[in-house]
C-alpha cells in the first residue's frame, strides 16, 4: 500500500530524534549546530533567510559549521547570497546546489565556485519568482529564519523587517518542513505576532542581534549636478505628463535626486498632489522631505531601513505599521504591488545595448537582479487602467490600444566610473552567459519593456519608435559622447527630436544652469535628520557630526 | 502642527465608540449591524471577503441591512461580486463605488446598476492586481472577513479555505484599518492559527456556516468524446514535446478531460513522471486518479474544494497542509506561483478573434476574469529557464532567444452552445467596452500571449507564425466549419501544416476513433470516490446514488 504522508512521517521522525537528544522548542544557541545535524537530512532543500537587509546570520554560520560528513548534498534555495557563510557551505561540501535571486556581495566568490565546479546553479530568479517556486517545485524541507523577538511559546515578532519571512515560513511549514528561527530577544509579551508559534518548530536566541544592512540610505551630499539635471528631466518630462502617482524607485543616487527634488522643483511646477502620492518602496531616508511636505500619501515597503524606525512609527498615516507602531514590511506583497499596482519603475543600470536591453551583470561576477526584472517589466496580466497606463499604451501603438503600458525608465549617465560607456554594442551579460553555461543571458530589463531612457543629454521615448532602426537611433540620440552616441545618424536624430521621441533639456524648458545642488530639499544626512524632526537616526557611518 | 497618525486616531475613536456601546472583541451576531454602523464611516473603503469559493455571507448580508442614512458612500474593494447582498449594498445606497475582479453570478445585475448609474466601477482587476492595490492606493479601512473558527482570544483558523484572507487582513490591519471576522465555530483550542488574534478587532459567530461553492467539481459523466480528442491532442501535441511539468489548468470540462487522461492515455505514452508533476491548482476531484497513479507530486491551491477535505488530509505529500491535516490554501501565493513558477496555463474561452485575443465577456454582462489574465500571460519578469520555457522561446524567434516563453493555451470547441462560433471577427468585449465606457476592452488573454489554440480540428502553434497574416491563417486553420474557419486560405493553411504550425490529429498520430470515454480514468463522480478510497465526499448535487 502506498504511503501518502511520507513527508509528515519524515518530519515526525526528525522531531522525535531531536526530542530524544533533549531538544525542546527553545534551543540554547550553543546547541544549534547539534540541532541542525539532527533535523537536516542529506540532500534536503534548505532555505537560509537573508535578503538585501536582514540576515539569519547566526543560523547561516551554524549551518556552515556543521560536520559535512553528517550534513551534505544540500540544495540551498534562498533569496540572497550575501554573507561569507552563505558561500562557506558550498566550499565545505555541506551544500552542492543553489537556486537564488541575488548575490551582490558574494558574486565574485560564487563565480569562482562555479569555475571550480563546487556548486551547481539551478537558476537565478527574481524574488517573487523564487517565492512562487517555493510553492511549486522548490519547497524547502528546512527553513532557517530570523525574527526580532519570540515569546515563550515561540510566536515570532519580526519588527520592521518582516521582509521574506511569511513567504518562506508558509511554504515550509505547510509542506511538512521544519522551521527554525533565530531571534534577538525572548520576551514575555510580543508587541505583535507576525508568525504564529504553531508555524515554528524551534527557536533560539542568537548571541548577537541579526545583521541588518542599511542598503537604501543615500547621502544627499554625494548627489551631483548631473544627477539633479536628470532628475529634473524625469520629473518634468515623464512624471508630470504621465501624471505618475503609483511608482517604485530603484536604489541609487539618480532616483534619490528625484526624491529630494519633489518638495522643491516639483512643487514649483505645481505638481504636489499630482504626482508621486503612492509608493512601493523601502523607507528611503531621502523620502523624508517629500513626506514632510505632504507630497507622499502612502508607502508600502519590501523591508525597513536602519535608522528609520522611529520616523516610520511617527508617520503611520504614510507607512504600514502594526498596533505597536513598528513597520510591517512584506517583500512578497510589495513586489506584487510593484508589478501590478504601480504605473512606473525607474532605476539605473550598468549597460544598455542598442535594442534597449540593460544589465548590471559583468563578465566575472554572478550577481542576479533581486526584484528589478519584476518591477521593470510590463505586466500583461494587468487589467486596470490609469492615466499613465493609457497614455503610454496609446503612444506604443498607432491605432487604438487594447492594453496600456507600464512605464519602465532607465536613468543613467552616459559614462560611469572609470570612463566606461553605459551604452554598448553587446552587453557583458552575453559573455557571462557563456562562462556560466546558462540558458539565457542575465538581462535585467528587456528592451521591449523599457519605455524611456534618461541621460544627461535628454530623454528617449522608446514607445514612440515605430521601427527597430528608430529605436536604435533614439538610444544613440541620448548616448552623449560615447562611441554609441557618436555613431548616431544626425538627420534621423533631428527628426526624432522633432517628433519628441528625443527631448533635450531645452525642449522641456529646463535650463541646465539651474540644475544646482540648491534644488535639493536636503543637502546632507544631517539635513534629513532635521527634516524628520530628529526622528531619523542614521547609522554611524552616515554621520560626520 | 501636522498630525501624522490621523488613521490611527480615527481607528482609536471608532474602537472607543464601539466600546462605549458595549462591544467587546467577541460580538454576538444579533449586534453585528449595530457594530458596522458604529465602526464604518461614510465613504470608507470596505473589503467584503468573498471569492470563487468561500463568502463572508453573514457580514455581507449584515452590511446590506445597515441604515443607509448612517452608512453610505462606501467604496467596495473586493475580489468577487457573487452574492445578491454584494449588489444590494449598491441598490440600497450604502455603497457607491466598486473595484473588483470577478462578478460571475451577479454580472447581469451589475451591468444594470451601471446602466442605472447607481454604481461607479473603478476598475476590473485580476486577483493579484487587486491585492497589489490593497497595499498601494486601495487599502481597505474596514475588512469583513470569514474564517472557520476562532478561539476565545480571537485567533482565527481558516481551515482549508484560507484563500484571500491573509492578503486582505494584512493590508487592512497594518494601515490602521478595522478587521471584523465571522466564524462558524468558537473553540477552546484551534487546530492551528492562520491569522493571529492581534490582527483581528472583532469576531462573531455567524448563525449559519459560511457559504462555500463547489466551483471546481466537474462530473466526468459529462465529458464528451470531442473533449477527449482535444485532451489527447493537448497531451501528445503540447505537454509531451514541451515536457510540461509545472502548470495550471483553467476550470472546465476540457481541462478535466486532460486530468482524467493522465493515468490512461498519458501513461500509455510513457509520460508518467515526465509531465504534470507540479501544480498550482485547486484540489479538483478529477485530479484524484492522476494523484493515486503517482503522476502528481505536488499541488498548491488558491482555495479548497467542497468534499475534498479528507482526501487532501490523507495525501499530505501532495497538498500543502497544516499540522492539523487540513489544507492551507493561499490565493495570493498560488497566483504568484501560477504567474512565475508555471510553464503552462491552459483554459477555455467563449470567443477568440483573428489576432488571437480571447474573452469570456458578453455584451450585457460585466463579469471580469479573476485570475485567468494573470496565469494566461507571459511574465517578462521571469528569469529562470526550463525545458518548456526555452523551447517555446526558441520557437518564438528566428535567432537565438534572449528570453523564454510561457505556454498559454486556449482549448475550445469551434462551436459552443446554441451553435455560436467561438471564432469571431470582433470580440463582444469591444461592444461591452463601449457600453461600460471603459478605457480598455475586457480581453481575458491578449493574442500576443497565446501560444497555442487547440480545437477538435487540430493545434495551431502561434509561436511559429512569422507574420500577422500567418497568425490569422493559423487561427482560421483550426476554426473548423465556423465562418472564420471557412474563410481560410487553403494553400497557406496547407503550407502552415507542412511547417507544423498547424497539426491535425493524424499529424500527431492520433486516431479520432480512439477518442472514446473508455480512456477516462473515471467516468463518473462515483468512480472518483472509488479512486479516492472513499475519502472524497462529493456534495449531494453531484451524487446520484
Amino acid at each position: 500500500m502506498t504511503t501518502w504522508n511520507q513527508k509528515q512521517q519524515r518530519k515526525a521522525q526528525k522531531l522525535a530524534k531531536a526530542c530524544d537528544s533533549g531538544f525542546d522548542k527553545y534551543v540554547p544557541h550553543e546547541r544549534i549546530i547539534a540541532l541542525l545535524e539532527t533535523v537536516i537530512d542529506r540532500g534536503d532543500r534548505v532555505c537560509l533567510e537573508g535578503n538585501n537587509q536582514k540576515q539569519a546570520d547566526f543560523l547561516s554560520k551554524s549551518l556552515s559549521s556543521c560536520n559535512p560528513d553528517i550534513v551534505n548534498g544540500l540544495h540551498i534555495v534562498q533569496s540572497v547570497l550575501a554573507l561569507p557563510s552563505h558561500i562557506d557551505v558550498f566550499e565545505r561540501g555541506i551544500a552542492s546546489k543553489v537556486d537564488f535571486s541575488f548575490a551582490g556581495p558574494q558574486s565574485l566568490r560564487l563565480a569562482q565556485l562555479v569555475q571550480a565546479q563546487k556548486i551547481t546553479i539551478g537558476a537565478i530568479h527574481t524574488y517573487l519568482e523564487l517565492y512562487g517556486r517555493y510553492f511549486i517545485d522548490l519547497t524547502p524541507n528546512v527553513a532557517l529564519i530570523t525574527a526580532h523577538a519570540a515569546d515563550k511559546r515561540g510566536n515570532l515578532y519580526t519588527g520592521a523587517n518582516t521582509e521574506d519571512t511569511p513567504a518562506i515560513v508558509e511554504a515550509t511549514t505547510f509542506k511538512s518542513g521544519i522551521v527554525i528561527a533565530q531571534v534577538n530577544e525572548i520576551v514575555d509579551e510580543l508587541p505583535r505576532v507576525d508568525i504564529p508559534s504553531d508555524w515554528v518548530d524551534y527557536y533560539t536566541q542568537s548571541p548577537k542581534h541579526n545583521y541588518i544592512e542599511p542598503l537604501f540610505t543615500r547621502d544627499p551630499a554625494q548627489i551631483t549636478e548631473i544627477q539633479i539635471l536628470m532628475a529634473m528631466m524625469a520629473i518634468k518630462g515623464i512624471y508630470a505628463p504621465y501624471k505618475i502617482n503609483r511608482l517604485n524607485h530603484g536604489i541609487g543616487f539618480d532616483t534619490a535626486a528625484i526624491e529630494l527634488l519633489l518638495p522643491t522643483y516639483a512643487e514649483s511646477l505645481g505638481l504636489k498632489g499630482e504626482i508621486c502620492t503612492h509608493w512601493a518602496l523601502n523607507p528611503h531616508p531621502t523620502l523624508i522631505p517629500a513626506i514632510e511636505s505632504g507630497f507622499i500619501h502612502s508607502v508600502h515597503s519590501f523591508g525597513s531601513e536602519v535608522g528609520m524606525e522611529n520616523y516610520v512609527k511617527a508617520r503611520s498615516d504614510v507607512f504600514f505599521t502594526g498596533a505597536d507602531g513598528s513597520m510591517r514590511s512584506n517583500r512578497a506583497f510589495s513586489q506584487t504591488a510593484g508589478l501590478y499596482a504601480c504605473d512606473l519603475f525607474i532605476g539605473s543600470t550598468l549597460q544598455i545595448d542598442l535594442q534597449g536591453n540593460s544589465s548590471t551583470a559583468t563578465a566575472d561576477r554572478i550577481a542576479g537582479f533581486g526584484g528589478a526584472p519584476n518591477m521593470g517589466s510590463d505586466p500583461h496580466g494587468r487589467r486596470h487602467a490609469s492615466y499613465a497606463y493609457m497614455k503610454a499604451g496609446r503612444e506604443a501603438v498607432d491605432g487604438s490600444p487594447i492594453k496600456g503600458r507600464k512605464l519602465v525608465v532607465q536613468m543613467v549617465e552616459t559614462y560611469r566610473e572609470h570612463m566606461q560607456s553605459v551604452f554598448v554594442n553587446e552587453l557583458d551579460a552575453f559573455k557571462l552567459q557563456q562562462k556560466m553555461g546558462a540558458d539565457l543571458p542575465p538581462i535585467m530589463i528587456y528592451g521591449d519593456d523599457v519605455t524611456h531612457i534618461v541621460t544627461e543629454e535628454g530623454i528617449a521615448n522608446l514607445l514612440l519608435c515605430r521601427t527597430p532602426d528608430e529605436r536604435e537611433q533614439a538610444i544613440r540620440g541620448v548616448a552623449g559622447y560615447t562611441p554609441i552616441g557618436l555613431g548616431r545618424d544626425d538627420t534621423m536624430v533631428a527628426r526624432l527630436r522633432e517628433r519628441k521621441v528625443i527631448q533635450r533639456p531645452e525642449d522641456l524648458g529646463i535650463n541646465p544652469m539651474h540644475a544646482t545642488r540648491d534644488l535639493l530639499a536636503a543637502k546632507s544626512v544631517k539635513d534629513l535628520v532635521r527634516w524628520s524632526d530628529r526622528l531619523y537616526e542614521p547609522p554611524s557611518r552616515f554621520r560626520n557630526w
